[in-house]
C-alpha cells in the first residue's frame, strides 16, 4: 500500500473514531477525570479486542491515562483496517489485519505478549490462555487481567477449577453495567442489523429460531419479536425454557425447531449447537447465523460434508447446496455475525462495557490480588450507571431516612 | 348464617377450588407422587396465606400428605369466605374472615400458633415474626418455615442480621420457579386485571407510573406497555433505572412522575413511596394502586390529611377530594390490588409458587438446619420447572457428551 | 323488590354513572355545548343499547338535550339493573332486566317502538329490523336511525340491497372516531379483562386462537400478544391472513387451529365459526369465548349434542364434558364476553362511540334523507377527535400555507 | 472503466439479482405462468424505478413476458451500478448511474421516453409528469401507466383534478397487496436497518420522533418501539394523532417534539416538515432521516443557512454544526434513507409490490380506459395475496354455504 493510501485509510479510521466519541459520554467523563493524573503511567497493557472504532476509544483512553498499549484483534473478521491505521498514527501498537489467517491471528497475540505487558484486557480469553500455555516467563510479570465475554469467563473458570489460573482476573462480563446492556440490547440490535444488511430479507412474518436463552439470546429473541417474527427458543435449562415459553415464544428441541426456522441464530457459548442432524431437516433457503464468541456453534465441517457445492452468493453469505438441492445460507462464515457482518454493538452500549473494562483494569492494578476470578466492585459498577444516567439527564428517586430505616426493619 | 347458607357457601368455594385444580399440573403431580406415603403424617403446619382457591389446593395437598393444617388469612381483604368454608368442610382448620379488623387478623395468627405447629408456611413474615415476638414457648417446637414474598424475605434477613431469627427458613421467594414467574408474569397480569375491573378505564394511551422496577415492577410495566400505555418508572437503583430506560420507558423521580401519571402502581416493598408532596402534584382523576405486600406504600395518612372529603365512588374505589377540588382515586384501600380487588395471580402461576412452598417445606422438615435463611435447593427448583414443561409437552434440548465436555474446557 | 331495595339499587347505579361521567370528556363537552338550546326538544327516541353506566351517560345527554327517551337492553346478559334503576329515577323509560328471556327481550323492543319514536339508536339492528318487519305503522313516522356495530351495518346493508330499508340510517360503526378505537382498543382490552376475571388463568405462554382478523380481531390479537400469548389467527380473507402473518401471528385454518388453542375468541360476525368438527379436535381444558355481537359464532347446539354432561363450574363458565372426557369451558353462554362477563368497553372508548352516535342522530334529525345507509359526515367525525385531543392536551401540527399548496401540486 | 471491470460489475449485479429471485415466490409464479404465452410481445415499456436487485427481477420478468424494456433510476442515490450492468447484459436498456446529477437524472427519463413507449411504470410520477409536460407527441402513443408510491398518486390526483392527466393510470400504491405491506413492514424494517448501519447508534432507550402517521409512519413507529425506543408522533390529522396516542406513543406538535428527539424520521409526503424553527430547538447530536419519496421533507436550505460548518463525518452522514456549536447529523443527504443508505425494502416485500405492478400493467394494456386514476382490480389484488399464502403453506379458512348465506341475511 502506498503512503497516500495509508494516510487516507488512517483518515477514514479517524472519522469513525471521532463519530464513536460523540456517543460515549461515560468513557469521555472517565478520561477527563483521570487523564490529568496519568494513573497508568509506566504500565504496559496488552489488549485482545475487536479492533473497530469503539474499541479504539478505549485504547486511546488507556493511552491518555499514561499506558503503553499493544493491541491484537480478537477475531480475524472483526478487525477494521482503517481504524487500526488511525490507532497507529496516535501511537498505539497494533498487530492485526482483517481477514488474517488463524496462524497470523495467534502470532499477533504472541507479539503483544512478547512486549511483556503488566496487564491483559481480553475478549474471549485467548490471550490469557496463550499467556499461561506458551509464555510462563511473561506470565510471571503480569499483575492481572479483565475479561468481558461470557465465553471467556467460562474458560477462565475452568482454568481456575483445574488450578491453572495464575493471575487475578476481573470478570467484567458479570458486571451489571456490562451484561444487562451489552449482552441483551447490544447483541439484540446488532445481530438483526447485520442479518438485515447481509440478506435484505424481511423479518416480519418469519420464523426465527434462537438457540440459547441466556442474556444474549433474550436480546436476540426480543428484537426478533419487535421486528414482527415468530420466535422459537431452544434451551437445555428448564427455567430458561419456561421463561421463553412465558415470554410468548415457542419452545422445542433443536430437531423440531430445525423444521420450522427461516432464520437460525446461535448464542449458546457451546460447540455444534446446530449440526448435521439438524441441517438435514431444514427448509430450503434457511439462514444460519452465529452470535456466540467462537465460530464453533454451527458445525462447519458437517455443512461442508453434506453439501454438493458451496458458493458465495452475496457479500457475507456462503450458500451450501445440500445433496437434495436445498440451499442453506451461512452468514459471515459462522463468526459472530454482528461484528463480522456489521459494525458490532451500538456505540452507547460499548461505552458502558469499555468503561467497565477501564475501571476494572485500574482497580486491579491498584489492588493486587491472588490468582482467581473476581467480580467488578459494586461501587464502580454503580458509578458507571450513575454517570450514564447523568449524561441522559435522568433523575433517580432518593430514599428518605424513613425509607432507609424501613428497609432494615422487620417489625410491622 | 344459617346452615343452608353455610352449605351453599362451601359449595361455591368447592367449585372454585376444583376450577383451580384443573390448571395446577405441578401440584397435582406432586400430590400424586407423595400422598401414598404420607410423608407429613404427624406434622402440624400453621399457614399464613391469602385464603383463596389456589391456596386451598396447597392446603389440601399438605393435608393429603398427612399433615394437620391450620390456616390464617395473610390480608384482611384477600380472604374469600366461600373458599374457607370449603376448606373447613375438608378438614382444614381456618381462622379468617374477609374484612376482618387488624385486631382480628392478629388474633387469627395467634390462634394458629397456639396449636403448637411444627412448621410455618408464611407470606409476608407476620406469622414468623409473631412467633418470635410473642410466643417463645411455641417457637421452641418449630422446625422451620418457608416464606414466599420479597417483603417477608427482607424482614427475615433483618431479623437474622440482628441475631433474632431462631429457626431455619427457606427463602422460597428467591427460587427461580417462584420469582421469575410469580413476581413478573403473575403480578403483571393480575394487577391490570384488577385495575381494569375496578375502574373500567382504558389503559391504551394512558400514562402509567410504576414505582419500583424489581421483578414485580417489571411485570407491571411490561403488561402496561402490552396494553398500550406509556410507562414511566421511578427507581432508586441506578442499574434498574438504566434498564427501564433501555426498555423504552420514561425514567424520572417521583415528583416529576407525579405530574404525568394517569395510573400509579407501587411495587417497592418500602414505606410511603407515594406521599403528600406527590399527591399535591397529581392530575385530577389519577388512580392509585398498590401491588406491594403491605398497605404502607401509598401514604393513607397523607391522603386523609389533605382531603376535604372522602367517598366510596365505586366498588373498591375510594375517592379523596383534595382541597383544590382534584379527585384522587385509591383502589382497594391501598392493599395489594390484585388480591384485594381481584382473584390474585393466575392459577398456573400459583401452581409453580405453591409447589415451591411444598417441596421446600418437605425438604426442611427432613433436613434439620441451624437458624437462618436458606435458598431452595437447586435440584428441587429444577424439578418443578421440569414437571411444568412436561405438562406443557415442551421438549428441552439435551447436551451431547461433546458439549458437556466443551463447557468444562478452556483450550481452543 | 321493596322500595328500599329499589332505592339502594338506584343509588348503586347512580354511582356507576357518575364514575363514567368523569372519564367522558367529549360527551360532557357536547352536552354543555348543546343542552342550553335543547335541540332535541319534542323528539322521541327509542334506543336499543347495552344498558350499563356509559350508555346511561348517552341516554341522559339525549334527555338533557330535550328528547324523551325509551330504552331497551340490546342483550339479555349485558343489562345492569342498578343502572336501569338510576335511569328511571332520572326520567328515562327503561324496558329491560338482566337475564331476561328472548321473548322478554323482543317484547321490550316492541314496547319502545309502540311509543312511536321519531328516531332509533340501535346496536345490532334488532330494533330497526323489528320496526320494519312488525310495525309498519310506526315505521312511517320514523325519521331515521343510527347503528354502531359491524353486525348491524351488515344487516342493514343486506336489507337495503333487497330494497326493504325504508329509513335513512347513519353507519356510526364506520366513523373513524368509532371503529378505529372502539372495535380495536375497546374490544382488545375488555375481552381480556373479562376472560381473566372469569377464568383466573394466565395468558402468558398460552396459545390464543383469534377467529376473524377485522378491527375487533386485531385488537384481541394485539392485546393477547401484549399479555404474553402466542397468537394464531383464522381468516377467510387472503389480505387479512397475510397481515396477521406479517404481524407475527400463526395463520391456519380452523381445524388445525383447534388442536393448538388454549383460548379461542370469535370475532367474525358470522355463524358457527367454531362448530362440532372443531370441538372434536380441541385440547382438554380449552376456553371458548365469543366477542361478536350475536351468540351464534360458537355453535351451542353442537356443544350440547357432543357433551355427556354440562355444568356451571365457575361464575360465567359453563363446562361441557365431551364423550371422551375432555372438558371445554364456554364463557358467558357464548354471548359477547366483554359485556356479559365484564363491564364492557372502557369508559374513554365509549365516550368516542357515543359522541358519534349523538352527533349522527342530531345531524340526521336536522337533515332529512332518503332511505339508505349514510356515513357519518367527516366534519363531525373530526370534531369528535379534536375535542378528545383537546381534553388530553395533545397538540396537532398545523400545515403551513406552503405545505397546503404543496399537497395540491404535481410539478417538482 | 475497462472491459474486465464491467464484466466483474455485471457479475456482482447478477449475484444480487439471483439472491433476490430466491425470495420472490409470487413474481416467480407469475413469470412461470405467463412467459410461455409472451403476452407483452411487441410492447415497449419505460420504467422509472429504484434500480437495484429486486427491481431487476421485475424488469427481467417484463422482458421474459415479451416486452422491450427501458429503465431509468428514480433517485440519484438509489441506483446500484452493478445491478444495472447485469441488466444491460440481459438485454434491458438502462439509463442511470449512482450519484448522477439532477440534470443527468432528468435526461435519463427523457431518453426512456424518446423510445416512444406504450406504457409507463413509474415511482413518484416524475416520468408521467415529464411525459405530459415535455413530450406531447410521445404521450399520444402511451396506453397508460402504473404508479406505486403515495407521493406519485398524490401528484397524479392533482393533475387529474386540474384536467391535465391524459392517460389512465393504475394506483398500484393503493392496492392492499402493496400499501399494507410495502409501506408498513417494508418501510418499517428498512428505515431502521439503514439508520443503524449509517450511525451505529443504539435505538433502545432513545427518543424517536416520527413525523407523519400514515402507513409508512406506522411502520417506522412500530419498529422503533420494537427496538426499544420511546416514540413521539407528529401529525396534522386528528384521527391519526389519536390513533398514535392510543398506540402508546407521545403526540405533540413539531416544535415541542424538536426538543425531545434523538432520531427524527420524516414520512409526510410534504415539504419542509422539519425546518429552521425546529433545527433551532434540537439537541446536540440529533439524527435527521427522511423516508418520504422526495428530499424535500427536511429543509436542506435551512440547515445550510443555519450552519457554521458542514462536514461528512461518516459514510452517509453529513454533520451540520450550528452557530451555537450543536451538531445535527443528516443521513443520506435527506434522500429516502432506506434506499440511499441501504438496500431498500426487504426482498419478500417488493415481491408483493412488483407483482402488483406487473398484473396492473398487464391488465391496463389489455383493457383500454379513459384518462384517470384507477384502482387495481380486487380480483388481481387477491390473487397476489393467495399466491403468497400458498408459497408460505398457510391455509385460509373457507366459508361454508351456511356462512355465505348468513353474510347476506338480516333476519335473526
Amino acid at each position: 500500500m502506498g503512503q497516500a493510501a495509508v494516510l487516507s485509510l488512517a483518515e477514514s479510521g479517524k472519522r469513525k473514531i471521532e463519530w464513536a466519541w460523540r456517543y460515549m459520554p461515560v468513557l469521555r467523563a472517565l478520561r477527563e477525570r483521570y487523564s490529568p493524573s496519568a494513573p497508568l503511567a509506566g504500565r504496559k497493557l496488552a489488549c485482545c479486542l475487536h479492533l473497530e472504532a469503539k474499541t479504539a476509544c478505549l485504547l486511546l483512553t488507556l493511552k491518555d491515562l499514561g499506558a503503553t498499549v499493544f493491541a491484537a484483534g480478537s477475531n480475524p473478521l472483526s478487525t477494521q483496517d482503517d481504524v487500526c491505521a488511525a490507532l497507529v498514527e496516535r501511537g498505539v501498537t497494533v498487530y492485526s489485519k482483517r481477514g488474517m489467517s488463524m496462524e497470523e491471528y495467534s502470532e499477533n497475540l504472541r507479539r503483544c505478549l512478547r512486549e511483556a505487558p503488566d496487564f491483559i484486557i481480553d475478549d474471549g480469553a485467548d490471550m490469557v490462555y496463550m499467556l499461561h500455555s506458551e509464555m510462563p516467563e511473561v506470565l510471571r510479570g503480569v499483575l492481572g487481567g479483565c475479561e468481558e465475554t461470557t465465553t471467556g469467563i467460562k474458560r477462565l473458570r475452568a482454568m481456575h477449577k483445574e488450578g491453572i489460573l495464575k493471575i487475578p482476573v476481573v470478570a467484567v462480563n458479570d458486571a451489571l453495567s456490562k451484561y444487562l446492556f451489552d449482552n441483551r440490547y447490544g447483541t439484540g440490535q446488532s445481530v438483526w442489523d447485520a442479518i438485515s444488511r447481509l440478506t435484505n430479507r424481511v423479518v416480519a412474518g418469519s420464523c426465527v429460531v434462537v438457540v440459547g436463552y441466556g442474556w444474549c439470546g433474550r436480546g436476540v429473541a426480543k428484537r426478533a419479536q419487535g421486528l414482527g417474527a415468530r420466535v422459537i427458543v431452544v434451551e437445555v435449562d428448564p427455567h430458561k425454557a419456561l421463561e421463553a415459553h412465558m415470554d410468548g415464544f415457542g419452545v422445542m428441541d433443536m430437531k423440531r425447531a430445525s423444521m420450522e426456522g427461516d432464520f437460525f441464530v446461535t448464542v449458546t457459548g457451546n460447540v455444534n449447537a446446530i449440526r448435521g442432524e439438524h441441517f438435514a431437516l431444514m427448509k430450503n433457503g434457511a439462514i444460519l447465523a452465529n452470535a456466540g464468541h467462537f465460530d464453533v456453534e454451527i458445525s462447519l465441517p458437517d455443512l461442508e460434508r453434506m453439501s454438493r457445492s458451496v458458493e458465495d452468493t452475496r457479500d457475507g453469505v456462503r450458500t451450501y447446496t445440500m445433496e437434495d438441492g436445498r440451499e442453506l445460507h451461512l452468514l459471515a462464515e459462522g463468526r459472530l455475525v454482528n461484528l463480522a457482518g456489521g459494525d458490532g454493538h451500538p456505540v452507547e452500549i460499548m461505552d458502558l462495557s469499555f468503561s467497565s473494562q477501564l475501571l476494572s483494569a485500574m482497580y486491579l492494578m491498584d489492588n493486587p490480588m491472588d490468582p482467581g476470578l473476581y467480580p467488578m466492585p459494586c461501587k464502580l459498577d454503580q458509578e458507571i450507571a450513575r454517570i450514564k444516567l447523568e449524561s441522559l439527564n435522568l433523575s433517580l428517586e432518593e430514599l428518605t431516612d424513613e425509607q432507609r430505616e424501613y428497609l432494615d426493619s422487620f417489625r410491622d
